[in-house]
């Protein structure tokens, strides 16, 4: 079933409200009771149409998976695919933006956050609007554990070099760095949408693993 | 005037004393009475053929410049570009290897080292040749003072991949990152030889810049 009318996506995603959890706020706290069991929270911020988090979440059943989505019209597509997919039940999507991060998880709920191919805005004058910036940076690190991992992958240098010093500006240790992904392709890498449209142009895709130090 | 034949090579270094520092771990805490003033000291570990060391000491006469080099094969090209360019005041060269530093200059003698694509050592056994290895990065921290920079380029992605985790690993702070420099070159980019051949080729040349971080 593929939706082509934005009419339907209000009903679509009442139907499917398992899938996509209404009022997250009302969460916090909550998410190891939501998935029954403690398993650790990934959770994917920008999720888009969601082939990133339903691919993760069949292939570590013993993860949760939340992918965070601000759109109406993308988190349809996404929840296209999680049903077709069978619904796994290690995954929740959520429409939020990143800045209510803090309303929806306790601090140390959320093990590791997965950015994917995130908006550039190149433009010096919204690079606070990068989810890489400072500012999103504290906001992760408010719902995670003081070891927590931010997962990381772009084809954008430019957003990339700009990542590496906000991240390390930030106090943030880099754990791996891989400046051409498909070079030599990781054997569990789930590709998102993007990376298999400009991977395939043979555009370096670019990716970072990064752990958060306690504050000074 | 071009040297062909190795045989000449040491007494040409004989005849250009003057540039190429004798008995350089007799120099300690010497280098601002050697070059007449109290400008900043830069260094640049495995100068090669010195093409890099030379154009910075002409374009930046205010700062004092150190080329070292391992191998007397090569440092010979290094004395002829010196002296091609009318041997400038503010450039010496020495024939020692990264591990000597710390015979070499006190603590806080250099203010800035500079890496240019440096051996990559491949392989895994070997990364403690590279010169961005921890034990190395301890070397030039043990020269400069608490917030010394280090700026690296290399044509080389393994290396640099590495270089951006055992940098961080370290505790320092990156301060600026290209992935292809010559992309948006900088006006102020002095190329090296391999630097020349290499972004000739369309290869990426990556470039970053990173500073220590007081000791914990």
């Amino acid at each position: 079933m593929r939706l082509r009318h934005k009419p339907w996506a209000k009903d679509y995603l009442e139907e499917h409200a398992g899938i996509v959890i209404k009022e997250p706020e009302t969460k916090s706290g909550k998410w190891s009771a939501i998935f029954g069991n403690e398993n650790p929270v990934h959770v994917e911020v920008g999720t888009g149409k969601g082939q990133f988090v339903v691919g993760m979440a069949l292939a570590n059943p013993d993860i949760n998976y939340i992918g965070i989505e601000h759109f109406d019209s993308i988190i349809v597509s996404a929840v296209e695919k999680v049903v077709d997919s069978g619904i796994p039940a290690n995954l929740r999507l959520l429409r939020a933006n990143g800045k209510e991060l803090t309303d929806i998880f306790e601090k140390g709920e959320v093990a590791r956050v997965y950015l994917n191919f995130s908006d550039p805005w190149p433009k010096s004058r919204h690079a606070k609007r990068r989810l890489t910036h400072g500012e999103f940076l504290s906001l992760y690190q408010s719902v995670m554990p003081e070891d927590g991992e931010i997962h990381f992958k772009t084809d954008n240098r430019g957003l990339f070099e700009y990542s590496l010093v906000a991240m390390s500006e930030y106090g943030m240790r880099l754990l791996d760095v891989s400046l051409d992904l498909h070079a030599e392709m990781p054997e569990d890498n789930v590709m998102t949408e993007y990376e298999e449209k400009f991977s395939a142009k043979g555009q370096p895709i670019y990716r970072l693993e990064a752990r958060f130090m306690s504050k000074a």
